[in-house]
């Protein structure tokens, strides 16, 4: 005897780009939006039974529809009215979950910039899900690639070692990681969601750089702490720091001395540093 | 107050390349190994201290020193291994996961084939992975990066439909995916896995192309069914199939008909069918 | 005074998948095409006249309308087709080249193979070009993504130090590559393309294994050489070799001896050889 | 017979990152470098004579070794120094390229900016590659990965039909790029390349936007003759500008209509536009 005891399906890499076109300016808004339904499927696993299949491509065009008829808004508030939609309409989806990841483009030229000219910007992706269970719904907010380095107050010693370990200690080095943050929020009715995902990514950036890092696991921790201490919103953060290692090149061989000036960045091996951060 | 609600770090993309001399061949192995752990690391985090920290770089210099003191085995065998060996040394490490992707190599020329010349096979990676808690361990295997596609024989119709619904129903269409599979055992310790993941690779394969396929859902049924029927050791498997769609060009605008035989390949959107068949 | 000295506009990743439904078996190709027009197209850049500018969105389209009206065939023969019908609507088009880069696939299954169900080939893609000039067309044949790996029978000495060299000499090393191969011929009109791409591809393989290798400049200089003794079709062929370095880990610092065993496979910096061999 | 009628090696993917410590506040250049050597290596590859080849491996170490020896430069004073090192050690060289790739970092937090903390700028990255040649040395500049987008301003029209064009004609489409470009000088001497880098930089996002576009290639040209007519030091530039396509969303059979609002942006296949302005 086999049975189904779990299913999820959808269709991801959705792109959707949206242009509000004011009077003299033009907003832009650049989502790739994924959509994943789990529940009573088993009749379509098991039996072929697609009549309570909503196909991936209908789950494709409703992003675009819907984007049509509902005013521009933050990835947070698409992706919960995508969900709340698909739930409705399929009540075999137990679970509907919508994630969107926004590439942001800043205006070209001088402030106030141009009107309809556009580059991306340098600062991160804004991540956001929603999920909705029957009656409940949850978001989740986030931020990727988002590149943060620092070229000192940053070191490694006092660690453990065994009959392996060769890292030398340091107590100045390059720190570097992509980061990629999830929070969710104690409440989540009244959030002005694009105000508080640029309140996180500043956060995020003073924590880095606010004091000397003894490793990527405590800075995690400070960068955790300073959003929480200063977003109460939050109710927990979420934070994946690669370790980019930038490794200071030994100069002896050719007589000349490092100062750690000279590194070669590299691409892996890579530590790997996770954690949560909870009120 | 804030606090610390879970942790993880180690490090990811070790590369580890073995040759084993023969007396008149040579056998090759190709891992690419992450190491994990999770525990008792609160201090690091929060007080910045290091003494129970082995570092990443440590983790990594083990894989390739233990390689060495190993016989050569499968990834499974070695993924068990090195956990073992983090645990016993790390007893802060409430939990440690080794995950390992083979790429497999076949020899160069006809069978028996050259004694030191290889090239990639075509047929997906062998995933393993090991976690240790305690004195509990658990092995899971897996197949990713096995792209199957059959150009009849599958078909999507009698599907919901709604206001945003457009697609055509089919009884012909191309079927093609990127198989990822991660399956368990009833019982971990008397397992061939080198053998076990042939002869799962095997059965995917032949439950992809077994019967006419209404769906990918039922497919992925199909595919998991082939393989607990003919693998008594497998417990359960979890099947993750994108839809690598493959459209009929509309030829109608140039006075052709389309007779299924003209096709554009997409990469995005895509569909994406999970599921888990168990025993 | 400014001046537009030279130009380009084409179509670039048009992906064909192909099939052609014989009575018992179907057979497919899989070609990613590019198409590129140059010549007079100087009123184009410079005064924005589009009245001689095939858009690119009719190569695309020309390429699936194609493909429906002539038999299926080898990537050069599709390529030349293709080439000569832009050039013969677009006189301002003094040049229309035509790239197309060939996935392979094999059937699943024993000999003969399922009839309809398919994996990639792992030997690497079929590439071919045709360029037509007025009245003159040229064919080019290449492999791409094809890699090759020896365990031993590879070394590297006796080679310039000045101050800056730490490498140290060896005889037994591991060789790697992924080779990409471009070829011309002798004279165009007969040749069976497919025949001698896989003759090729043999050979190549075959020069790789053949002898010692004191270096990748002589093994790819071997190489060449074995395609042209053996293809008398074949005019030149151009090698581009990366060395994907294979290094043996220092496993001294653990008091263990390395004997050609463990390696760690690193992909950046990476060397890179090439050459052209000619008749 | 059979002969090496042209030959090239090297060494790729070399990763420099260089902090200059200044005694308030440190500067960081990111700069990936490739070495290409051709010339008279004809016994290396014919015969396996490694007496004139230079390890690719010391081409690396000379990156890390003259990046110490010398003050922080423009990545083109630091090609053409390396390039004249090598040709000075290395008389088979007829020809040694250096190419850089520097990717930029501009400075955390509010001006004038975090002493030695960094995030990755938006605007592109500056490519620069010297080559020496006996007595005469080359320079040439560029900038990749810029990507510029406009929401309007930009049809296409008016262009050529043929039996399989279905393109609509429009007067209002989005346009975007990523724009690659690579310019030479009059006259080498007394550039300033920084400088001439961001002013290149400025008119590339000028001439994109600053004026309807009628085509990509009338752009191409626009963006081409502003450089030109602002930088008297440059005497040509060669741009490459892929067609990133936006297309509107076909709402109609939603029941909505389309005003320009909603869009699918799609990576392939995307056209390619090339060309080369010259004083």
């Amino acid at each position: 005897m086999t049975e189904l005891t779990d299913n999820a399906y959808g269709k991801s890499n959705i792109h959707l780009f949206r242009v509000t076109r004011g009077a003299s300016r033009h907003e832009v808004r650049d989502f790739t939006v994924g959509i994943r339904f789990s529940g009573a499927y088993q009749t379509a696993y098991c039996e072929g039974d697609n009549s309570h299949v909503l196909p991936t491509d209908t789950m494709k065009n409703t992003v675009y529809g819907l984007a049509k008829e509902l005013p521009s808004s933050e990835p947070e508030d698409f992706a919960l009215a995508l969900a709340r939609h698909f739930a409705a309409g399929n009540a075999e989806a137990h679970q509907v979950r919508v994630d969107i990841a926004e590439r942001k483009w800043d205006r070209l030229g001088d402030l106030p910039g141009h009107p309809h000219g556009f580059t991306p910007s340098g600062g991160g992706k804004h991540l956001a899900s929603a999920t909705v269970a029957g009656t409940r719904a949850t978001i989740e907010s986030g931020v990727s690639d988002l590149v943060l380095l620092k070229t000192t107050d940053s070191g490694f010693a006092d660690f453990r070692k065994d009959r392996f370990t060769t890292l030398p200690e340091t107590s100045d080095r390059i720190l570097a990681t992509t980061v990629e943050a999830r929070w969710s929020y104690l409440a989540e009715g009244t959030i002005d969601y694009g105000a508080t995902w640029h309140e996180v990514n500043e956060h995020l950036r003073a924590g880095f750089t606010a004091a000397y890092s003894p490793s990527v696991q405590q800075t995690l921790w400070a960068m955790g702490k300073c959003v929480l201490d200063t977003c109460p919103a939050i109710a927990q953060i979420h934070l994946r720091l690669p370790n980019l290692h930038h490794l200071p090149v030994d100069l002896s061989p050719f007589g000349l001395e490092g100062k750690g000036e000279i590194f070669v960045a590299t691409e892996a091996p890579f530590g790997l540093i996770e954690g949560t951060v909870r009120r």
